[in-house]
């Protein structure tokens, strides 16, 4: 199949710092050209990708100090997918809704996965004039603001089988890592941690707009003899920091769209402690691959269960679940669903003899149905 | 003829507070169906206008403390106007670049005029991608970064003749009107004032982001016995502020694009003293209009010339230059050669039998020449 990615030009893909969504686009597309597709990628000129680069950026813009304007990139970016709209079976963007003039009047069938929150009252206008659109969530949660939209489906992010192994978990620490920020909880990590009298590692950048936040919220809990603060932490070093954590804290206040950190820990078959909010229920198996709560008290007395826990089952369940390979496969089955809906339509709306619409895989998907 | 106007969703047309762009955009709709043609205003919905409003939001955005991500509205915009397209003769944008994949690829002729500053280096690869776009400059020094853009015309703003009426000037003061930020140069003002020994009013507002600049580096000076700061005002106000003043100080240290408030000052009849950047040289008629200078010591001198110029003689050039009437004359002249440039592609590419693309009065137009 003939796919175009259509990655943000914020981060390279994958990106050099911090970038979830970027990183993810560079698993499926990694992994889509390992299933022997075609796929092109435009994404900033740094990415690195198997995939045939379309650069649109000499680098990515958060690095590029003088960038003041990056929507004129994003326009671009988006002109330079339509001169080639033709050349592809399906064109799949990650840039939010800038495509959306663009992608319902287009003769290929463009998707869009929506990575962030959709709570902002802005896009509710915008999914009332875009009913048909058709868009894919990253978990069925990240929906609910948003009933009015064309949903064809959620794909839950996936990791490389390989990229963080199974491990013991034998550094007897809680494990947190993220943003310092309110929304991701670090100080209520920290309390719980303390209540069950056991160490926690901290791996976290500081952003800009939250170095007030940590100077006045944080700063003086992390004095404590049972905190250690790692600072960043680069990918390698999360294997063997989440490999050795005895469970990874993820006490977010806000509906988290996934929580990629959860899927890592699991990777690792490190159990995860989690507040009920956003993705977390539908990511964690209550009682398998970690403990969902609601309060404190329910997170601290999940630690002391942590140990009924085991870390190879937890490890099956990240290989059944959150592989790259099971994304990509999950992509590929909406794509050819796609593929299927817009060749039935040209097929019953305006017959062309003599043209298949279809790709040759797509074909074949199509006959064993 | 039927013509579109795409507005910004900031403020609303006219604005309700400060916003150069709406206000203009204002002049010109109004100018264009008092000349009997079908206009149709893309603007936020608490706009008023004699022109057939198609409301894109409740507010203006500026004003809808809610409003987080503007970008969406802006998308929602630009899809009711694809909508439409088919219902126009000319589609005249004025929000920067979003629109160009479409308008690129548009039946209905497309122009765009451009407000703002154009010395972003992001602008450069965009341009670069459309280098067929129809731009419409505010001042010729506008385009110099920007060579490569196609540029149709410059069309200079215009006020109505009657908003600011001719007046004396025999209010012995200088003038100062804009924000306090480093590039209007208030301190400039305030220093020529002091060495003229002449008493100086600033009529300005304070921007959030301005507020530290205003009390590190102008508080002080406004101390002043000669200096007098009035604040915000509104432009049933400006007309007395300016028509008192003897002459407007206009001290900018940045290539303004335009500058309203010196055709505000001209249409008093006022005289303008004006830094040589950006559309300066273009605006004022030295030794006519006002006095064109390049340092301090130039503006002192030509503070002790300013009773040789003519108010009245002013007030000709503002009427001959700068009324919302020749705006919209120049504005139709483009629309009218945009339409022939495309008739003209039309006949000679595609012919169209029985269709004529050309309206009833551009045809009149184009028989003429």
């Amino acid at each position: 199949m003939k796919i175009a990615q259509v990655a943000p030009l914020f981060e390279a893909v994958p990106p050099k710092l911090y970038g979830g969504t970027e990183r993810v686009i560079h698993y499926l597309t990694e992994e889509l050209v390992r299933r022997k597709h075609e796929v092109t990628l435009f994404a900033s000129g740094d990415s690195v990708t198997t995939a045939q680069l379309i650069p649109i950026t000499h680098e990515a813009l958060r690095l590029n100090p003088d960038c003041i304007d990056p929507l004129a990139h994003c326009i671009v970016q988006l002109e330079k997918v339509i001169r080639q709209a033709k050349e592809f079976d399906i064109i799949h963007f990650h840039t939010d809704f800038l495509h959306f003039p663009f992608s319902s009047r287009c003769d290929t069938p463009c998707i869009t996965t929506l990575h962030g929150r959709l709570d902002l009252p802005d896009l509710q206008p915008l999914y009332n004039e875009f009913p048909r659109q058709k868009v894919i969530s990253i978990s069925n949660s990240q929906r609910l603001p948003l009933p009015q939209a064309n949903w064809i489906g959620t794909v839950y992010h996936g990791l490389p089988a390989g990229l963080h192994p199974l491990q013991e978990g034998n550094g007897e620490y809680l494990a947190f890592i993220g943003r310092i920020s309110p929304e991701k909880g670090v100080d209520w990590a920290i309390q719980i941690a303390i209540e069950c009298n056991c160490p926690i590692k901290i791996a976290a950048k500081i952003d800009k707009v939250d170095q007030h936040y940590f100077e006045k919220h944080i700063a003086h809990l992390i004095d404590h003899p049972l905190v250690e603060y790692v600072g960043e932490i680069n990918e390698q070093e999360k294997t063997s920091f989440l490999g050795k954590a005895k469970a990874l804290l993820f006490p977010i206040n806000w509906s988290e769209p996934f929580g990629l950190v959860m899927i890592e820990a699991l990777s690792c078959g490190t159990p995860v402690i989690a507040f009920k909010n956003g993705s977390v229920p539908e990511v964690i198996d209550h009682g398998i691959t970690g403990f969902v709560v609601e309060s404190i008290p329910e997170a601290v007395q999940a630690v002391s269960r942590i140990k009924q826990l085991s870390r190879p089952a937890i490890r099956r369940v990240f290989e059944e679940r959150f592989t790259a390979g099971r994304m990509a496969e999950d992509y590929l089955r909406l794509y050819i669903q796609v593929l299927q809906d817009s060749h039935h339509f040209r097929a019953t709306s305006f017959p062309a003899p003599g043209r298949n619409n279809l790709p040759a895989g797509a074909e074949v998907q199509l006959k064993k149905e």
